[in-house]
C-alpha cells in the first residue's frame, strides 16, 4: 500500500494493495477468492448495489475510501465512478458475523446503477 | 404451491414451492442454483443479514411472505425464525438490474443475527 499518485491520491492500483493480515484472517473469501459487498447509501439507508471484492479490492477500498470491486464478467478491478464520475466515498466498512459478507456505507455521487437508476434495485419489484 | 397447513398457512414446505416462470426467467441463479438475498429492515433501513436462496426458497418467500433461505452449510431450507421465533415478515422483494441479487424489505421480530445481535453486521467494523 505504498504507491502514490500525485493527482488521485494513494494506492490507485488495486492490484498492488495488500490487505492487513489481521483483517484477511477474518474474511472468508469464497472458492473464487471473492466476497460479496453490499453497498448502502449512508445518507438515506437505501441499498444501492451489490458487487464483489477480492482481497486487493477490499484493501484498496479501505486504503483509499473509494468503492473498489472485482468485475467477474470483465475479470478486472473496477473503481466505482472512474469512468462514469459516479464515485463512492466509503464512510464505513463492516464484516458480517460469519465473515463472508461485507457491508459498505457510502456517499454516492450520481447514480449507483449503470442503467442510470439511483439504485440497482429500482426497476424490478417482484412483490 | 398448493399444499396448506391449517396451523401455519399455505406452502409450508419450500421444496414443493415452484417459482413463477415469469420470475424464474429473470433471476440469474449462480452455478449452484443460488442467488444472494440482502435482507433490510423496512422500518429503519438497516441491513440485517445476507443469505442465499434457490428457486424454491424464493418461491416460498413470495408465496408465504416468510423469509426463506437455503443453508449452504446444512444443505437444507431454512425458514427464518422457525426455531428461534425471530421471524421475518416480507413486505417487499426486488431484483437487481442484472438479475443476480435479491433485496428483501422485511419486518424483523427479535434479533436477525444468530449471535443475538440485532444485525449480522453489528460486531465487526473494519473501517
Amino acid at each position: 500500500m505504498s504507491n502514490t499518485d500525485s493527482k488521485t491520491g494513494p494506492n490507485t492500483d488495486p492490484a498492488t494493495c495488500e490487505l492487513d493480515p489481521a483483517i484477511a484472517e477474518r474474511v472468508r473469501f469464497n472458492a473464487d477468492g471473492l466476497v460479496p459487498a453490499i453497498v448502502q447509501d449512508i445518507t438515506n439507508g437505501d441499498v444501492l448495489m451489490m458487487a464483489w471484492m477480492n482481497d486487493h479490492a477490499l484493501a484498496h477500498t479501505l486504503a483509499t475510501k473509494k468503492g473498489t470491486y472485482w468485475s467477474r464478467s470483465r475479470q478486472s478491478y473496477w473503481i466505482k465512478g472512474e469512468t462514469s464520475g459516479h464515485t463512492q466515498r466509503v464512510e464505513e466498512v463492516r464484516l458480517d458475523c460469519d465473515g463472508d459478507t461485507v457491508l459498505l456505507k457510502i456517499e454516492q455521487t450520481g447514480a449507483a446503477c449503470h442503467t442510470g437508476n439511483r439504485t440497482c434495485f429500482d426497476a424490478d419489484r417482484l412483490a
